[in-house]
């Protein structure tokens, strides 16, 4: 017999919301997680990284605060403080750990620190215990991938998971990031802007975010990197690093030539692994396919094992901590006999947190040339935008990307806030809304959405400012 | 014979919106200005403030920067440097200014500088030159109210005309802002930011942004501004002011007695009068409202004299520069003989930008209520929003007003980017969207636009972190 509606194995994005999901439509729910609730995303991933991206803007308006009107000393240089953006990242981490373990004890989650393995029946064991329940939830997440030959020692080649909860009293002053991809890209961006002399990697032809983007969106942000000091190699093929007395020797070859270069620290972002074959589903009867992900139905997130559900990074969709959140409530629906929309992975809303910030949801003018679209492609500069030149951040665009005379199919912004200014595109993107529907609600003035709203206006063949 | 199609007068955001959309229609435009084309927005109002309100912000961030990560010289405090500030922001408007010069140029609409009549015949002459077009459209905007026996001389006692453009060499040390609505608040947010002792005097019962807001978001706002200083009088009757050698005595009365305040500097913030008297207008058959707007049928925009339109803060609608912009775009759509959709004036963007901002669409709960809807109510704090936390910034809320079962009447903002957050809500409000369809679609983690996402989801009865 059930001791639980649901056990949820793991207590990352995806396991968490669907235990806080799940509770709050009444059902009882069981939550196994090997170390802290809250997963990589609050421990080694989205969380920590943003504090430190957020510490590194704090450094760039401290570098530009004179010319908008504060004092500071004579000869005042800013120097970055790692420890203290470090402890203020810390706090922020463990606040939120706090609030989360409190809601689901609120919601009385039971919570076993553990490690599970779910068990041929369905439940999960851990400690001995077995947690029955109706149904289960795989949300075991997953782990930075290594490149065989790079010993990963944590301070002098690191990943995502050391870069985020670094002890260090200070920066390295050169560093090398292997991968140009949303963590890579991200990593680079703060390295750079706090003074790191910061060589990027990435073996595509494209060497920051190679893969997702609109291409002119990533330009933009490749182009302010390299302005801003961050050296971009793409095709590039790194060789056998290898230990020098201060730090790490990376050599490697790009069309260019081949090149050595001493630093101290070196980023290996190539990418994540699901974690999957240690918690015993495989011997329980779930099928993992040959990328090594759960495989499951996407209209009900149920893995090959009835009554076994799996979500988040260990299966094959975004790796994104609200995808994780999205396909926890499409499960828990599903579980209560509910005819849940599946997610459309196609429109989901993505954000590199990189200054400047990229962030899109739907096609980009390639894919939607490339499935067949007859395409009208609209920009707007943010260059012209009030807001943005108040704010000193005029590096960015708006790319609209829709249907002849039909809806909007991708919304890609590059730029101050796009991150949050995405939602509204996404909104048009997911209603497919016509340009000309936006474009006739006007935007709030002065502001960054303007420039939506102009870019919308422009599809008409009229405009404002555009 | 008309020079041209259609002859604006007046330069400001209605007039200047108007001349570009026109223009790039393909009609041939004439702008006639009294002074410098973007009005009071671009020059003493909505640009030069939003300016003065992100030094403000500026400040604020280095005086929190050491705990976020940058080393700053031992025992060091922040000072303001305003000359900087207003150098930096009349830069701004130097260059926005340049940018509309040249818009409109590259346009060919021809602009006139000059004080500009309406004719009986619909013309308009300016320094003798008669520019006549098939249609006229009048957008003479608003000066600031002032009280009488109040004697603005631009230094002691001001308007925001004044406040916009400093020349001073500091700060006041103290000073009192007269009238709690969208420009006293916002002048009191950055007074009060900078370090000045800062009163607000409001004769209304609440004592910030006593008309628009719900007043749960408004609170908020009050509540902050309290907490870090400002000295906030609701129900107060400001009487008789009287100059002394070193600045303004300030009598005023509130229910809890009398009190005289000397202060440096006095903000006269009592709203904004239509320009419409001393153009020619009446004289030329357009019929003015009793409280001296011109008066217009909201469907075209048209005022009683035939091929006579009317936009912007002349006219009895909410005095935004946005709302002059739709309302260019409707008078000369109207114009082209098109079938232009009236602006929805209960569903525009509200953006005040205080710190921290107060922005909405749509309802209040209690217009709600009075409308006589089924109303269901969400709140969500920022507090437990991780980029809010991450940024420092969490004092702040999202407040969904819906009708029981039916779609989104009214979304209210207050918090950090609350004026780009709103555009998400305005495009819900508008479209009549139902909480569920904002919150099927999972916004991005982390970001403060998921304070919306959670919001919407909880209307369902479940909710993941709300």
């Amino acid at each position: 017999m059930a001791d639980h509606d649901i056990v949820v194995l793991g207590g990352g994005p995806g396991g968490y919301a669907a235990a806080l999901y799940a509770a709050s439509a009444g059902l009882s729910v069981a939550l196994v997680e090997k170390e802290k609730v809250g997963g990589t995303c609050l421990h080694r991933g989205c969380i920590p990284a943003k504090a430190l991206l957020h510490a590194a803007e704090v450094f760039r308006t401290v570098e530009h605060a004179a010319a908008h009107g504060v004092k500071l000393p004579d000869g005042f240089k800013a120097e970055p403080d790692w420890p203290a953006a470090n402890t203020r990242k810390a706090g922020i981490v463990k606040q939120l750990h706090g609030g989360l373990s409190g809601l689901l004890k609120r919601r009385k989650v039971q919570v076993v620190i553990g490690e599970g393995r779910l068990l041929a029946d369905g439940s999960v064991s851990v400690d001995g215990q077995t947690l029955k329940g109706k149904a289960t939830i795989l949300c075991t997440g997953s782990v930075p991938r290594a490149i065989p030959g790079m010993d990963i020692d944590g301070e002098r080649i690191i990943t995502s998971d050391h870069a985020t909860n670094s002890t260090a009293d200070k920066l390295p002053e050169r560093a090398v990031v292997i991968g140009g991809g949303v963590i890579g890209a991200e990593f680079a961006s703060v390295y750079t802007d706090l003074g790191v002399d910061t060589t990027l990697l990435e073996a595509m032809n494209d060497g920051v975010l190679p893969i997702g983007p609109d291409r002119d969106v990533a330009n933009v942000l490749a182009k302010s990197l390299t302005k801003r000091g961050t050296k971009i190699n793409a095709q590039a093929r790194v060789g056998t690093l290898e230990r020098t007395s201060n730090g790490v020797l990376v050599p490697f070859e790009t069309p260019k030539g081949s090149e050595k270069l001493e630093v101290e620290q070196v980023l290996v972002s190539i990418g994540r692994r699901p974690v999957t074959e240690t918690v015993g589903a495989a011997e329980a009867g779930v099928r993992i396919t040959d990328r090594g992900f759960f495989e499951v139905n996407p209209t009900t997130m149920l893995t090959s094992k009835p009554g076994v559900y799996a979500i988040g990074d260990c299966v094959p969709t975004p790796g994104l901590a609200h995808v994780a959140y999205a396909e926890a409530v499409l499960a828990v629906d599903h579980f209560l006999g509910e005819n849940p929309v599946p997610v459309d992975y196609a429109k989901i809303p993505w954000v590199v947190y990189t200054h400047p910030e990229v962030a899109w949801s739907g096609l980009t003018e390639a894919q939607a040339r490339e499935a067949g679209h007859d395409v009208v492609v609209h920009k707007h500069s943010f260059a012209g935008n009030g807001r943005a030149m108040i704010l000193g951040e005029t590096d960015g665009l708006v790319k609209i990307v829709a249907a002849k005379d039909g809806p909007v199919l991708g919304m890609h912004l590059v730029g101050p806030w796009a991150s949050e200014l995405m939602h509204e595109g996404y909104l048009a993107v997911n209603w497919e809304a016509l340009p000309s529907e936006v474009g006739r609600l006007i935007h709030a003035h002065p502001s960054l959405s303007e420039a939506i709203g102009e870019t919308m206006i422009t599809f008409s063949g009229r405009s404002l400012h555009g």
